[in-house]
């Protein structure tokens, strides 16, 4: 018998352990594999051959897992692309007696599922690669959503209440701006419109036009006297720019770094004399890595993808594929995960962004169905397993 | 029999309702007031005769408002010290037949309590103020420590936990900088060396020295590779200047507006070129508003704060008085608070800062000491009312 290997890539979210945790857990209850090797900060420890071996965590360090936050692994910002990497890559699961990589990610890793699937099909290699989805921007293509979406969602739309009633305490005349991850969809920043606390809505989907939003915070605050705004940190202007690129630093991907796109519309805010003040607050990694808002929904399902990846890894020919989540109904209606797999062509480098036709005009938020999308996703919250009065974590792995 | 007022003030907690709702339930298990009215935006509503009457709140409402974070009276940011404010305060709890006033604040607050009481007797008026204090800062004397500063401190360590996981998940070199509330007293930024996370702890009560931070700042990633670092707002220079004061804005009470200290640390650090990259997060109002991490003894504390100023003021003679708790031990040693009651002067516009000889030298954290000191008032969690996946709030009385 040969051994798995399981690696996280991208953004951490609160709940990718949980999916690391269903694999391993899936394969105690049935030993398809000698031994789940984890291979430490993604690919790019992975083809250094930097492994730990998970296959025998105890039942209290898988719950454990389960509940901690970010990616305990480590991950990488690795451009994994070269016929050289291919190569190396084989060599170290070859080394290690590894014929099945399990790798949780997003688009990018869904590419690297797929592209080693096809190279490992043309040359005759008989190693099988499978995707588990992750990713708190909810934009992969095909599945209804994404584990890890979610939980992110729920922190977002807690604080969003939290700092809403803050900033209601007060009668001083000031505009509120809630910064939210998201750089090519909206999807994070639209749900927190469910609170029913957000005045005005600015996503990405939607080029932004500045005398238009002006326009609408100088109403609300005409009408109202506050205008609690939320935007995402991928908005942008109708040339494609980002509202808050400096057109400089970008990240090991080449992907612009963001952050600060509230600070731009706080400017806009002051200097068109619309309020002597603005609060800006970014959320940033405080909603992708909190695991004290989780829904009980994502924790479980994050967990399930796991399990269900390892079992469909039962039959041979699984390789190249994805696991997902598709939305059924109850018998009564309500919501209910389905589960499926698809080729990771399919989800590979595409962004699902937020439905333009979910998105009112003049940034005044999402439609009904919008919100009907998002609101059984967010429901439950696990138990938590707490020491000294915060949740107990896992030492992560590529720390040890 | 006459009526009894309760007002807010100063920012906001996650606890502050909890003691409303104290007051409010205790005049329903024993009625000393005919009714509990509620002062709309602290003394400056109060003022203008804006009042409700929470009196007959149901026990459902009362339940909920305890788990409503923020000022559900609404708060001000009002200097009350003008011979015709008083007078007006006089006016308007005449006009209602109130006799008692409850006022939850800070410092300012119970200066006013101590203020109002002094100029009644002085004056042969026969009403009563009653301080109750609540501030995440966490700066009264005399008390053991405040109610909100508990809840904050216990969110400030699980956004700590969790963004420490997720900045230990990369292998990219960068210092990781996170800012909190504390304008003059470090406890909150302090609370966080709990979690074992932080490498480098910067307070208000330590004059900042850029070449000595920098060396450690350097030293960690060196060693280590990683740079994990929390601020106070309130950290300043030798000569009392705050680190992040551009020495213009300012509140509607003179106070500096502060934010931005983690930004500059993050320029210190970018251009002595120890890091290529500095990520920053300014926990900001998350910290103080947030109610989905309550401390359940904070919680249970500031509910019975407001039940013992209600009781104690069975007493006639009770007035110029602050509430408070002590901290006693149960029979085997554990935490146990006791509630006492002093004058609101021996309180007043004093700071309580956080004890320099609990302060290791070069910002490598807090002596044992004080994680003993912290570490009881953030056990447990109070189960919350959740409906739709967030906690069930009760909408502000300043907004209804």
């Amino acid at each position: 018998m040969a051994n798995c290997l399981v690696a996280q890539s991208g953004g951490p979210t609160a709940v990718i352990n949980a999916s690391l945790a269903g694999v391993i857990r899936a394969n105690q209850l049935n030993p398809l594999y000698d031994h789940v090797f984890g291979g430490l900060h993604g690919i790019e420890g992975t083809l250094e051959g930097n492994l730990c071996d998970l296959t025998y965590l105890s039942g209290r360090d898988i719950e454990v897992l389960k509940q901690t936050p970010s990616s305990a692994l480590g991950t990488c910002r690795y451009k994994f692309s070269e016929e050289a990497d291919f190569q190396r890559l084989i060599n170290v699961m070859d080394a290690n007696n590894i014929d099945t990589m399990f790798y949780i990610g997003g688009n990018g890793s869904m590419s690297t599922v797929s592209t080693m699937a096809t190279w490992a099909a043309e040359h005759g290699v008989s190693k099988r690669f499978i995707g588990i989805p992750k990713t708190v921007d909810n934009d992969l293509g095909i599945m209804d959503h994404c584990p890890g979406f979610a939980s992110a969602a729920k922190v977002a739309c807690e604080i969003t209440h939290a700092t809403r009633m803050d900033y209601d305490a007060y009668t001083r005349p000031e505009v509120f701006v809630l910064e939210t991850m998201g750089r090519d969809a909206g999807w994070l920043a639209a749900s927190t419109f469910m609170t029913g606390d957000v005045d005005l809505l600015v996503l990405p989907e939607v080029d932004f036009r500045r005398s238009i939003f002006l326009e609408q915070v100088r109403a609300k605050m005409e009408q109202q006297g506050s205008c609690y705004v939320v935007i995402s940190e991928g908005a942008r202007w109708y040339d494609g720019t980002y509202l808050s690129a400096n057109g400089k630093a970008a990240d090991g991907l080449g992907h612009a770094m963001l952050g600060g796109t509230a600070g731009r519309l706080k400017s806009m805010i002051v200097e068109a004399g619309i309020a002597p003040r603005c609060v800006v607050q970014d959320l940033s990694r405080v909603a992708r890595s909190s695991n004290f808002a989780m829904s009980l929904v994502d924790f479980e399902e994050a967990y399930d993808l796991g399990v269900c990846a390892h079992m469909r890894s039962f039959d041979p020919t699984f390789t190249g594929k994805v696991v997902g989540i598709l939305r059924g109904a109850t018998e009564d209606g309500g919501y209910n995960a389905e589960f499926f797999a698809c080729d990771a062509a399919q989800v590979a480098n595409y962004v699902k962004r937020f439905p333009t036709e979910w998105i009112l005009p003049n940034y005044q938020g999402i439609t009904q169905e919008a919100m009907d999308y998002f609101r059984p996703l967010i429901q439950g919250e696990p138990k938590l397993i707490c020491e000294n009065g915060i949740p107990v974590t896992l030492k992560p792995f590529n720390r040890r």
